[in-house]
């Protein structure tokens, strides 16, 4: 991320008069958080290792756990094709660094993912390159499914698809993996910490079988091995947990959520036109203004609201000014008067 | 690591009956597992953040006492400098990773180095090189201080200073950190991987402050963040926890297992020659035969030991066999036969 907006949003997260729309951060309240505490406790007062070194793919029961819920949703996949990475974000760079090359991402992604490609070395383009980067779903940042199933199956090349939103979309459908039909090409990329909690780390990675063993030497040269106190309380945590319950839980707080900031934005700035939010965490608002995000943030902090600026989601210089808006973090009370506070700025 | 050395390594992890001399663990039972878990519950269940999304360079308390630490052995470092790591291999990747060029790393050093820094683009050589790398303390795997401090100090370019061991000298002394009299040159690299838990996968980096936003941006890139939940229950258990009587009960039992260690193999295997372990984890047996280590690997599984293979810790190819001993996760009950076993391969 650009320093100076890091230097805005620290500003805004020191000042509890502003309400925070930047950052995707799920729901604080909807996260386990007594049944981690407990599982977290188990596990370090056990012997079993989970203070200890592990190995660098991960656990046994964890990677058992990543399988058998894609096995659910149609894909067959050996736990032992399964690398547990720190987040979601080490296995976008683990997967840009074996890949390098052009990562065609569309006209707006995940700022994070951006980050990663580009330090790993690899070019980010909008369109064609060598490898495409997916998120089935929900796009981040639209809110909206934006992959073409049939139209990815049937073009060529490697696939970067980031699961982080494909159990989070509003209508409760989960689209079948990608990886469950295309398994040579497909880098396939889970997480916890849009439904379980960002603060243990823990993502995976499938690479396609040919690079299995590149990707896990470069995880082992990284960082040795994904936390192994988190995995083994996730590991425990799952035995007992009904996820697909708080996945609804999850999936209707959201709805609600999106709803109100849609509904507050048209209400407050009714020139704005944007997709209605269909699953995941935030509104992708497109202005016809011109002028320097930096300002426009700057400005929205004076009124009290923080955002994310559009640039930092897009391979390419923008024309005109966009933002990101995450409902996700805010109870629905807070979203109409930060659309009101945001008003002030983009109306 | 060698996939063929992992393969050897995981048959010995699955038989209780191989005693286990490979990889640099700490000892299990060392580690402060209750009140761990006590401070893993109580971040979790509180409402503070450690579930959630935060800052790339790691939370302010844990910094704090990070620089808390260097100051008591008289090295003046703002907290602000530092970044908190997925352990200190991580810190080695990014240290590598913005440094570039060749790396001096001795005759012989931790192998999972050479691994961070040439899979971050860095060359490995014995001696020259465009930075040093040194294990101050107790180097690993020679179990001895390697560091001359004038000399280093009278030298020219960067160093990567690696404090896994620092405060792991089986005589008590603590070396004044090297940061301390070269702040604008030297890498500062700390861990609790080898006093606290590996598990937790917390480490720590101080670059020269002008490098400091290149590193964090790459920290950043690769996985946003080290594990809130880590951080979390690592500063509330150091607020109680008296760590200078750890590190002493430690340095008693490490210096036992080593004196354990090196007292068999000159009862069972007289001819070899190594020097006498004066901290950290290992011994470093250097040998006058000739051969594959490899298959030698496969003789000690054979024989019910299992050791780390010579050629996995040095910059380029030996001509004798050698092998890292590690004593630190065992009983000093199972060394003399640990040593009983190893004369059948290498007496």
């Amino acid at each position: 991320m650009d320093p100076r907006v890091t230097a805005l949003q620290k500003q805004a997260a020191s000042r509890p008069d502003v309400i925070g729309l930047a950052g995707g951060l799920p729901a604080l309240e909807l996260l386990p958080r007594e049944p981690l505490a407990a599982a977290l406790a188990e596990v370090t007062a056990s012997r079993d290792g989970a203070l200890q070194y592990g190995w660098p793919e991960g656990t046994e029961a964890l990677r058992a756990w990543i399988a058998s819920r894609l096995a659910t949703r149609g894909a067959s996949v050996d736990p032992d094709r399964v690398i547990v990475t720190a987040g979601a974000q080490q296995a976008l760079w683990i997967a840009a660094r074996v890949l390098g090359g052009a990562i065609a991402v569309g006209d707006a992604t995940y700022a994070a993912a951006l980050d990663a490609f580009r330090r790993a070395g690899a070019e980010v383009v909008e369109t064609g390159g060598t490898a495409r980067y997916l998120i089935p779903g929900a796009s981040n940042p639209h809110g909206v499914e934006l992959v073409d199933r049939d139209e990815v199956l049937s073009s060529a090349g490697p696939l970067i698809v980031d699961e982080a939103y494909a159990e989070l979309r509003f209508d409760g459908v989960t689209p079948r993996p990608l990886v469950a039909d295309a398994p040579e090409r497909v880098w396939h990329i889970g997480t916890i910490s849009k439904t379980l909690a960002p603060g243990l780390r823990v993502g995976w990675l499938i690479p396609p079988a040919a690079h299995h063993d590149a990707a896990l030497e470069l995880k082992s040269a990284c960082d040795l091995q994904t936390s192994g106190v988190s995995q083994a309380a996730l590991a425990r945590l799952l035995v007992t947990l009904d996820y697909d319950a708080l996945l609804a839980r999850a999936r209707a707080a959201y709805a609600s959520r999106a709803a109100a900031l849609s509904d507050a934005l048209h209400r407050h700035v009714p020139a704005l036109r944007f997709r209605e939010p269909a699953g995941g965490f935030s509104i992708w608002l497109e202005t016809e203004r011109t002028g320097d995000e930096l300002e426009l943030l700057a400005a929205a902090l004076a009124a009290g609201v923080m955002v994310d600026p559009g640039f930092a989601f897009c391979p390419r210089a923008r024309e005109t000014i966009a933002i990101r808006a995450s409902y996700s973090n805010l109870p629905e009370a807070r979203l109409d008067e930060a659309a009101r506070r945001l008003a002030r700025v983009l109306g």
